[in-house]
């Protein structure tokens, strides 16, 4: 095993704008042994995410700042190749934050977050990445616990073609909401009204968004699942219903405008609705629903099977990828989850 | 009755900034008798809130706005002069909508907030209106109910020497919270310190606010009491503690920029942070509490026998004062609450 090579992307540089290839450095280093306790997990599929352009960022995000020269941070479905972990058996497989590499070694704890059980061995990786993992966990209690959507209520989400988004809205009909999404395209558009069953799609590159949104949304939003941040949010507070929510996913909109997080853009000019409107905008990271992974993934897997719930993933193939790939999910040219097929 | 004189103040104008006496018009009219189920009050102090200024907007506030040339909203104690209205006995006293009149015609409904008990005729009026009316129920409901602190977190005020702050930082020592007050003045961060018992006090005109927060909040800021917006807000978000909440009470800061939402100045460029600390961001409106009025005055009165809680009314002679002493909400002179005795 220790004859075999593991390739990286390392974090060269803090990026200025979109990322690019020289903000990495390309590394081929043998693959290392496991010591007590560890396991060596050959990573199968990559994940893609928008966060991880801030996890570039000098600053902390949710989860700590990444030293320049470190492995570039990443989500990935992989096999353990070697195993010194007693609760680990060769050939069983992982989900966890093991990085922009072949092989990454694990003590099965912190950089662990979900051990597929063997049934899951059925499972694609490819599903798990754009279902049954942090995706799917994300889109289920970020949309249920923070946004409480009521049967009968109004559910607008940005990106919503995106992996989460795509998710989202489709948790939000099966909740009995009507929905709208915002995306990048007229493909797109169509997809989530004909495919994902949103009731109005609004393609942001063609159509005025707030002038839409109040078509759509004629007596007002109540829950606006905010995946971007910037304009799209402004326009949002201005339609919130008494007693809205604004689920705090993300802000694609503002992860590759600087080097951090003290200068970024400004805001929205219109906070003042959420007194006004006895609204909330809530953050939540999904990490910290994996305890209760369980009760979203049951849930999700029936509503799939059941043919209710569905998702799309972009497979790319090769790790040297990974940096244009990166970029992918800023230009509008990705659907649902992007996905790095590594080995 | 019907030959006194009703001096009034009627909105005549949209202010762009601060409000103008010609924003206003003076009418003296003669005073109205009361039909089959109104009563006819006489009243007797009126407050000056900073969301006054908003009321003037255009758009609606929590509130509708006031087409030109109504009455001007405010909240007043007054004394009921003559009644039709059987719940209402001649000589007693309420709380309520009544405007920047001497006397208005109510219904006893819609404009009344608060039935005065004949064992609150021994609270003089400016408590009322400094203590035990909107003000109290706004501070109590807005810390307890919105910013639910618990001992031993910090605890931010803005305007924490105006007529909400100061109770609020009180209320969070008695719930065993560190407090910080900003206000704007050496002098009234010395009465925070020395009179209300804030652990400290910046004085945002003199000191630099996000260095004096980080010196005084080292472990982060766990409720912000925000009736600011603007700086203050993003220097705040910038420290917030995982899981923090922020009361957005109010947004002193943009009442007075221009005419009405939609042109409002940008807003805090970090609310990223909401995601990463996984905080809240939650309006609320002090109205919407009255059904539970009792729960809180029972305490605040008891806080204030106690010696617990103080609280501070500038009261200012003449109801043709009322233009200018609302600008004085927006120049840093008033302390406490900025009340006018009418009659």
């Amino acid at each position: 095993m220790s004859r075999l090579i593991n390739r990286q992307w390392r974090v060269a540089r803090r990026p200025v704008g979109l990322a690019k290839q020289s903000d990495f450095e390309w590394r081929e280093e043998l693959v290392p042994a496991p010591g007590p306790g560890q396991m060596l997990v050959r990573n199968e599929y990559l994940s893609v995410d928008p966060i991880s352009r801030a996890w570039m960022w000098q600053d902390d995000t949710a989860l700590p700042a990444l030293p320049l020269g470190s492995v570039m941070r990443g989500i990935t479905v992989g096999r353990v190749a070697q195993s010194r972990n007693s609760a680990f058996v060769e050939g069983s497989r992982v989900l966890g934050l093991l990085g922009w590499q072949d092989y990454a070694l694990s003590n099965g704890e912190s950089d662990v977050l979900m051990r597929l059980s063997p049934d899951e061995h059925d499972v694609p990786p490819t599903m798990q990445l754009g279902l049954l993992g942090h995706v799917g966990i994300t889109a289920y209690f970020g949309l249920l616990e923070i946004g409480q959507p009521k049967a009968g209520e109004m559910l607008v989400v940005s990106s919503a073609a995106g992996a989460v988004g795509s998710l989202v809205g489709q948790i939000g009909k099966l909740c009995g909401c009507r929905v709208v999404g915002i995306a990048g395209s007229t493909d797109k558009c169509r997809w989530l009204r004909e495919e994902l069953g949103y009731d109005a799609a609004i393609n942001y590159k063609a159509e005025p968004v707030f002038k839409r949104l109040k078509q759509h949304c004629p007596h007002g939003i109540d829950v606006y699942f905010d995946n971007v941040g910037g304009a799209m949010l402004e326009d949002a507070l201005n339609l919130l219903n008494p007693h809205a929510r604004i689920v705090a996913c993300g802000m694609l909109s503002v992860y590759n405008d600087v080097g951090g997080l003290l200068t970024l853009p400004p805001g929205p000019n219109n906070l003042l609705h959420l007194t006004l409107r006895r609204a909330r905008m809530q953050g939540f990271v999904g990490f910290d629903f994996w305890p209760r992974a369980a009760e979203a993934l049951t849930r999700l897997v029936r509503w799939h099977r059941d043919g209710k719930l569905r998702y799309r993933v972009d497979v790319i193939e090769g790790l040297r990828q990974a940096p244009h790939v990166l970029n992918r999910l800023f230009d509008g040219t990705s659907w649902g989850k992007l996905v790095i097929r590594i080995s």
